[in-house]
This record gives C-alpha cells, sequence and structure tokens, in this order.
C-alpha cells in the first residue's frame, strides 16, 4: 500500500524524473517571494527574529550543554543558542533509528523527504533572514538560492535517488533447473551514517542534495553546520525531525551536531567508524584532510578551484564585459563556481568595433566594476557582505601582492550599505598579471578577488587554463570566441579536465548560476569537487542492494556429490 | 545515424537491460560446451598449445622487453612471451586515443563492447583451456565461470552502463526569460584512464565487468595481470584490439601491460595521476595498500573476507552437508565468496532426525567431506588445483595452527589428478575451534581451509558471525535454520553488515555461485569490497556530463548593470 506522504507529493516526484532526463529550464518551487504572500519576506523577518536572543529547541539525546556564538555580517549579534550534543550519543541514536527506516522502504521514505521539501519550502522567506544574517548573503539572492533553489536541488537528488533504487523488483524467483530454484528479495540498503558538514557561505543550497540522497536511500543523517551558519541549517534539521515524527519515524533520523567552541568536533566525527559518507562543501584544506584521513567513508567533496575565463573574441564586447561584472560581483565572490582568473592575449580581442588591447580589455573590466559598484543600493543587493573576516584579510593581503608583484586594475573598497551601516561590504578586487606570475593567479582566493593574466595569444590562453583548471581544479569555463577553431580546442580542453564549459555568455546567464534539473555542478574528474552534482553516482554510492535468498525445497540433485 | 556494430547487437543489449531489471536466471551466452561445437574443447586445446613456447603478439607502443614466466598448477611450463611495455608508453597512447572514442558516442562505444564480448564467447573454450592452466581451476569450471559467465558479467556491467549513460539527451533548450537563452549540450564524458590489476584465480570473472564499464563510459583501459595468469586477458585485450581496429578505433584504448620482474610495476603504474580508475580483486594486503595510496584514482576493490556460516536448524541435514561440501571443494576455496567460518551451538543443530550435537557436526561435515574426495577423478572436477604455492603454505600453516592450538577434524591430503600427475590438488582441511579462538577462524585463509567455531548458542553464533563479517568484511552469510526469530536476527545482522544472505541452500543452489543477472556479488557497506557488484555506482562512478553551453542572443537584458 502506497505511503500517504508519498501519495500527496508522487506527480511532483513524476515531473521531477521527467526534468533530470529532459534538462530544459524547470523550477519546481516559485522562484518569487511574492508567490509565497505579500508580505512574506516581512513575515519572514519576524520569524527569524523570533529565534533570536533564544534557546533553539531541539530534543535531541546526550545534551551536554549549549553553544552557538553566530554573528552576521550585517553587523547583527544572533545571540541564539543550540543544544550541543555528544557525537557518540547522535550516532548511536541514529543506527537504532536505522533499520525501521530500511524496512520502511522506497516510498515511505519518499514521501517523508518530498513533505519535507514541502515545509522547507513554506519557510522560505524565514530562511532567507536565517541565511542573510549568517552568510552575507543579500535577502534576494538568499531567499532565491537558499530557499527554492536549495529545495530544487533536494528535490533533483531525491529524483534521482528514487529512479537508482527503484529499477530493481523486490522480489524475483530464480530458476536455473528443477534442483536450482531460489527465491530471492532485494531491499535498499544504507551504507551507515552520514555526516554532512555544513558550509559557511551557501549551507542549504550545499547540503539539501546531500540529505535527501543520504535520507532517501536509508542512512540516517547527521547535520554538522559550520559555527558561522548554524542557524539555516538547525531550521531546516528541525522541520525534518519534525515530519519524521509525524510519521511515525525515529526523529533522530536527522540530528544536529553543534561543535564543541574547544575543540575540533568536525574532525574528530568525520572518523568514527560508524560515519560512512560525508559530505562536505567548502575550503581546500578541510577537503583535503577528509580525502586523507577519513577512510572509513564515501566522501562527496567539493572545495573550488580556479574558474577560468577566456576572453579572445566576441560579438558584443560591452556584453560581455557586463556579463561578466555580474558574475563576479555575485555574492562578493563567495561561490565556488566564481571565475577566478581571465585570461586575454597581447594579440587582443577582436570585436564588431575593432580590436581592444589586452591592457584596455584590462581598464574596460575594472571601469566597468566601478560603475556597477558605484550605486550603493544596487550594488549590494548582488554583492551581499563578506561572509568571514578572513575573507577580508585575504582581499588585504591580495591587494598587497598585487602591488608589491603585479598590478592593482582596481583595489577593494568598503561600501557603505544603505540599511546596514555595519555591515562587511567590500568592492570586489581585480588585479592583472603576467602568464609567468602563476603565485598571482593559479590560487583560489576565495572572496571577491579575480586576475587578469596577459598571455601571448589565445593558444598559450588555452594552455595555461588547462594547466590551472587541472591541477587547482575548476567548476566551469567560461570561453568567449567568435573563432571556431578556439571554440573546438576550448571543448578538447573541458573534455580533458571535465569542466562545464560555456560560451559568449551574456545577459543575465551566469556562469556562476547553475540551474537545478539542467545543469552539472561538478565533475568530479578536477580537484574541485570528488564526484558529479548530481548525477547518478551522487545518490547510487549511498546504497547497495540488499539480497536476502532462500531456497524453494529440499533437493536430491546432488547426490552424486555423496551418498550419506 | 546507429553505428553498424550497436544494431547488430542492440537485441542482446535490450534483453541484458530487461535482465538487470527483472532478475530472475538468465544466461546471455551458452554455458554448454557442446553448444560451441562438438569437439569445441578439443579444439580450444589446440589453440591452447598454440600460444606456447611462442611470442604472443601485440602491437602495442614502447615495447622494452618481453617478459612472462607462467608455469601451470597442472605441472606444464606455458613458456609464452609478452611485450613488455613502458607504463608511461601505455598511459600516453591511452590519452591520445581518448577524445575521439570519447566523440564518438554512447552507441559506437557499446557496438563495439558488445562485439568484443561476443568474440570472446565464440573463443570461450580456447579461454578456458588458458584459465585452467594459470588459475588452476578445472577445465568445467574455467569454461563455465571464465567464459559465458564472465562475459555475461561484461554484458552485465555494459548494460547499467548504457542505462545510465542514456538518461540524458544529447541536448536541451534552456530558456528562463527571453534574456536567458541557452542551447545545452551533453555528452558523457570519461574519468581518465583506467587500470585493470588482474587477478590469479579468476582474472576474467573479474575482469570483465571493469573492462565494458570503463571502456563503454569512454575511459580507455590499462590491464595488468597478474604475472601467474598473464594469458587469459592477453588473449581478452588482443580480441578488443582486433575489434576496436576494424571498427577503426585507436587499438591503443585497450593494453596489456606486463610486469618487468624485477621491479613492482602494478604499484608504480597505480599511482601515475593520470590513472583515475582501479579496479582490482585478489588478496587483502594489496588492496589495503591503494586504498592508502592511490588517491589520485577511484578504486573498484574486492579483498574478500570472512564469509560465514550459521547452522541453527534443518529441514534436511544431509542435504545441508552435501551442500557445505560442495561449497568448501568448489576451485579449492579459491573463491572469495566461499564460506570459511561456520558457526554451530552447543546446544546442537535440530533436524527432522533429532538433535545432532556441535561436535557431531563437525564430525558428520569432515565425513562427508572425505566421502566426496575419495573418488579423485570426481573430485577433481570440482577442486581443480592449488593456483599458487602460497596456498600451499598456508594450508600447512593453518594445520599446524589447528594441530598446535584447536582441533583438526580433517587434513589436508594431496590427491594424484588421474590425468595430470604434477598437478597441485589437495584435499579441503577442516579445522574446529572455540567462540574465543578468534586468530583461527577471524582470518580469510584463502583456499581449501575452513573452521567449525562452537559457540554457547545460535545468538552466540550470531554475534560472532556479525563481529567477524563487519570488521573482517563478507560477500556472503549462509544461515540455515527453521526459526523464524533466528531468521529475522540473521536478516538484521545482513542489513547491518551489508551481506547477501542465504537461506537453508541444499542442492546445487552454492552461496559462493553467484549468478550474472540477478545475484549481487559484493555492497561495498563492508571491507570485502570498495563497491557494489555490478550496480549503477559501479558504472556511473566511471564517467561524468560533460556540458557545455551557449548563448543564443546578444542581450540587452542587464543594461540595468551599467550603461557603458
Amino acid at each position: 500500500m502506497p505511503h500517504p506522504l508519498f501519495e500527496k507529493h508522487r506527480a511532483l516526484l513524476g515531473e521531477a524524473q521527467a526534468a533530470i532526463a529532459r534538462r530544459t529550464h524547470w523550477s519546481p518551487y516559485a522562484e518569487n517571494p511574492r508567490a509565497y504572500g505579500e508580505t512574506a519576506l516581512d513575515d519572514g523577518a519576524m520569524a527569524f527574529e523570533a529565534y533570536r536572543d533564544a534557546q533553539f529547541y531541539l530534543d535531541q539525546p546526550g545534551v551536554q550543554g549549549r553553544g552557538g556564538e553566530e554573528f552576521s555580517p550585517y553587523g547583527l549579534p544572533l545571540n541564539v543558542s543550540y543544544p550541543r550534543c555528544s557525537p557518540d550519543a547522535l550516532i548511536g541514536a541514529a543506527r537504532a533509528a536505522m533499520l525501521p527506516w530500511v524496512r520502511a522502504g522506497i516510498e515511505a521514505r519518499s514521501g517523508v523527504c518530498l513533505e519535507i521539501l514541502a515545509r522547507l519550502n513554506a519557510g522560505s522567506a524565514e530562511m532567507a533572514h536565517a541565511l542573510m544574517h549568517t552568510t552575507g548573503q543579500s535577502l534576494g539572492f538568499a531567499f532565491l538560492t537558499g530557499g527554492p533553489q536549495a529545495q530544487s536541488r533536494g528535490l533533483e537528488a531525491l529524483a534521482w535517488a528514487h529512479r537508482e533504487m527503484t529499477l530493481i523488483p523486490e522480489q524475483a524467483e530464480w530458476q536455473r533447473s528443477e534442483h536450482q530454484r531460489l527465491e530471492k528479495r532485494f531491499m535498499v540498503a544504507p551504507l551507515g551514517v552520514a555526516l554532512i558538514i555544513g558550509s559557511a557561505t551557501q549551507p542549504t543550497w550545499n547540503a539539501y542534495p546531500a540529505l535527501f540522497a543520504s535520507l532517501a536511500t536509508g542512512n540516517p543523517v547527521i547535520v554538522k553546520p559550520h559555527p558561522t551558519a548554524i542557524l539555516p541549517l538547525a531550521i531546516a534539521v528541525a522541520v525534518a525531525r519534525q515530519v519524521l515524527k509525524e510519521a511515525g519515524f525515529d526523529a533522530n533520523l536527522v540530528t544536529l551536531l553543534v561543535g564543541d567552541p574547544d575543540g575540533p568536533v568536525a574532525r574528530d566525527v568525520a572518523l568514527k567508524p560508524d560515519i560512512r559518507l560525508i559530505d562536505y562543501a567548502g575550503a581546500p584544506d578541510f577537503g583535503n584532510w577528509l580525502r586523507d584521513a577519513a577512510r572509513q567513508a564515501r566522501l562527496f567533496v567539493e572545495t573550488g578551484g580556479v574558474n577560468c575565463v577566456l576572453v579572445d573574441s566576441t560579438y558584443d564586447y560591452k556584453a560581455l564585459l557586463k556579463n561578466l561584472v555580474l558574475s563576479l560581483c555575485l555574492d562578493s565572490g563567495q561561490l565556488r563556481a566564481t571565475p577566478r582568473a581571465i585570461f586575454v592575449s597581447r594579440e587582443g580581442v577582436q570585436t564588431p568595433d575593432g580590436l581592444i588591447e589586452a591592457g584596455q580589455f584590462g581598464r574596460d573590466l575594472a571601469f566597468a566594476l566601478g560603475k556597477f559598484v558605484e550605486e550603493p543600493a544596487r550594488a549590494v543587493e548582488v554583492l551581499g557582505a563578506i561572509q568571514s573576516p578572513a575573507t577580508l584579510a585575504r582581499i588585504d593581503a591580495a591587494s598587497e601582492l598585487g602591488e608589491a608583484s603585479a598590478e592593482v586594475l582596481r583595489f577593494s573598497m568598503p561600501l557603505v550599505h544603505p540599511k546596514w551601516p555595519e555591515a562587511r561590504v567590500r568592492t570586489p578586487l581585480l588585479l592583472l598579471a603576467s602568464a609567468d606570475q602563476r603565485d598571482i593567479y593559479m590560487e583560489e582566493r576565495f572572496g571577491p578577488i579575480a586576475t587578469v593574466v596577459i598571455t601571448a595569444t589565445s593558444a598559450e590562453s588555452l594552455a595555461l587554463a588547462e594547466t590551472t583548471m587541472r591541477e587547482k581544479g575548476a567548476l566551469n569555463f567560461l570561453v568567449h570566441s567568435t573563432h571556431p577553431h578556439v571554440r573546438q580546442l576550448a571543448e578538447d580542453v573541458a573534455l580533458r579536465v571535465g569542466v562545464a564549459l560555456s560560451f559568449d555568455l551574456t545577459g543575465a546567464a551566469l556562469v556562476n548560476q547553475p540551474s537545478g534539473f539542467a545543469d552539472f555542478h561538478a565533475s568530479g574528474a578536477n580537484p574541485a569537487a570528488s564526484c558529479g552534482m548530481i548525477d547518478a553516482a551522487f545518490v547510487a554510492n549511498r546504497f547497495y542492494f540488499s539480497q536476502i535468498q532462500q531456497h524453494y525445497l529440499p533437493p536430491s540433485s546432488i547426490d552424486w556429490v555423496v551418498d550419506l
């Protein structure tokens, strides 16, 4: 008998499965805040305020104290405290909850996941404020990417998982001869307990695919948020627990692990033998540590890299500049998909209006950046605020490096947010380097920092972009070229390196805004990520088909072995 | 336009895809040698003889000399020499061959793979002799498992790969608004160069799934056979290269890497940065080394473990003994799926004829083993020969250990092969240990060695089996019980540990003969293997969807950014 929650949402799941196989534009959850009510964002602000200066309620086991010291990049102390639970208690509770969840079957688990998504969707406005005041995203960007688009990614992972789980029948009669007749039963079985290590800049967008892929395939999930961005994932965990409870399941299938400020909890937990799946999106140092140390678990790690841009020639120079400025400014470069190195050759950029010399291109890009940020009220809606003081320090260090050994095309400058005077807002830093200054551009400087790299030829640009992306990793490669041979070579580079390739982006289609159900956000083929997102492997690595077989009848078929 | 080889074989591929989703018995390739001609096995013997005392022809690049010193476990020097090629030359050639193979598309690659399988199938009898005289398998077992059943596994992997590759369309038009309109193209792209490290005991059965999964998804494959079992994989590589050439592709998409006797070639090659996939089936020490050292590659490692048997109660005691004897004797325990530890409690085995005391069960099993091997002509067809002198040493060491600290229920004894007097044939060694003698039974002793473990209760048997399989790994768990509660607890154990569970096997259905298109041979959830075999993850981890997108028109949609 189908589970009622599955019945309730099965049409949406069907549409989602059609969408992953079609890859046209599809937004399962409304992306306009007004679709959630005329006053949705204001109501969300009130809901967010209610969390502040209070204890966040979670009835989890093994509470050892309370923790949480979030402070908004917009200048607001959150003062929310969360229960700090013993990791072993959470793991024990997760394991205890697992078998009934597994035995409940695919439809029950999928139905519960779909209901969690529906509740998260209803709370999108509240989540937007929680995200804004932890990640520094602008409210609009937080709503869009951390609300409906993050939910969409969760649904996408669920749709893949459902597809991969349902190919195999629940049982089969296997007969080779009259003496070899077996009844086989198959069940989707989880790897074990899943750990999600939350991102500081896109907590929900990064966590939801992992959460729903793991949960749907039977794995209990422990969510360990980044210490600076606990609230969004605490809200999501609370929603998941509520739905699980209502559906008659053990709420400890999804728990929140808040770190001990005195100890590196994430590192300890990541090495526990019972943790069999780990999802992490964030800085490469921790990602590399996971790859070295957490050998008992399957890893789904995204650490970004140096996304490259090649500017060879264009049909529309101004549109190119505008699009690039927007990509560089979006969320102050605090997206792993933001362009970092922009290659242009001394042969210049061919445009319908003539050749633009390489240095001129750099100045034009700096000028366009300046024009964009000269209206703060408009600019902050795209830039948001700087999530971490470490990013501010990174901007300063890159400025000094640029001044000392390269050239600064445009310095990063503070911008006063019209509404949040304490907000950490900075305009992007744009450097100019030569092809041999690899220490300048062959490193991901997370934040609003990009480098224009002057090469001898577009062929050298391609070669350097390939080396950079192969060694440092990359999620995408943006190429502006009107020349078929350059485009062909760029395709070869993309195939060899394993990056998504975009040609000639102009207008509002940004290279760092991957679209759910259409785009693959990572390939797993270069150091930027250990897996593709979202594809079959992303979900299929989280479960196996458990098999139980039983012989039909006591046969006398092998009396030839020996007559006892 | 469909590729002619795809057209030729597409019906078979369709049947295979239906079979993986149905999981009833299906043998795509005839399992009776006579189906290949009345004199097929004799013809195969002649073909095998033609390889002996000769140079094996392979037109590969980077030849540095010749190597190969295979010696049949049946007492025959093979004296075949193979070209020894520089690993870097093979990797370079593989990378050079890759892009045209990728661009050829899914149907061309699948068609070529299907044709290779058809040619391998036609050569099954020749392969049987090559396998017999390298692995020690009996001719009948070599033909069945190394011929049609190995090919069947290759086809199964190909069917999964084809399913996973074809969900995504080749192109899609994506439109979010009139200003965001993109044409997206998708292509299956490989991770890189794949390395298969061949098994000494089941080279084709273990290699074919990897070979066809990797090749079909676009990865060039380097096959590094075990030094004692080169010929079977050399034949397979030669067949693959011939088909590739005939179809107009670069033969270096599949190459043979024969080790330098003076150096550990496998270890060197496994660490090359361009090797992105490694398949290995064999001993745990090398498998564990791979997991520690080969961090640049995705690993598909099967190392076996301690498969457990629980004997609690039965409807047919003699049938139980016969089935178990056959499983223990099959290929002299040189299968990773062979039962190793047989738990029986001091409460005895309940049978329709009364209670069998635990010690009596041990003696009955030893007696049944003795009865089976007392007719050598019959026994050698099941036992085959011992592949490696190391296994003989392992039998002797286990005998000594048993005599010193436990009890030997039946010693291993040489058996004279009626046709091959020099063959290394040994009867199985059966030990008896108590529950606390973990050093006796909690270790995989690869070869014809098994231990009956006496416990206090079936509950203790279940607990010890769970600990053993969780810590040491296991591919399967065989339970004889007429009690519903024991069966339920066994199912819980199987789910927690991740092993295939079989109840009450009697007759010719052996726990160590997994059936293609029906059984999952490994789960990836315990130390016996790092992946499930064969499932979606096994193939989906070998490729990603490469994406190329292009903007439609130069839009003026973001003039709000800045009017340049």
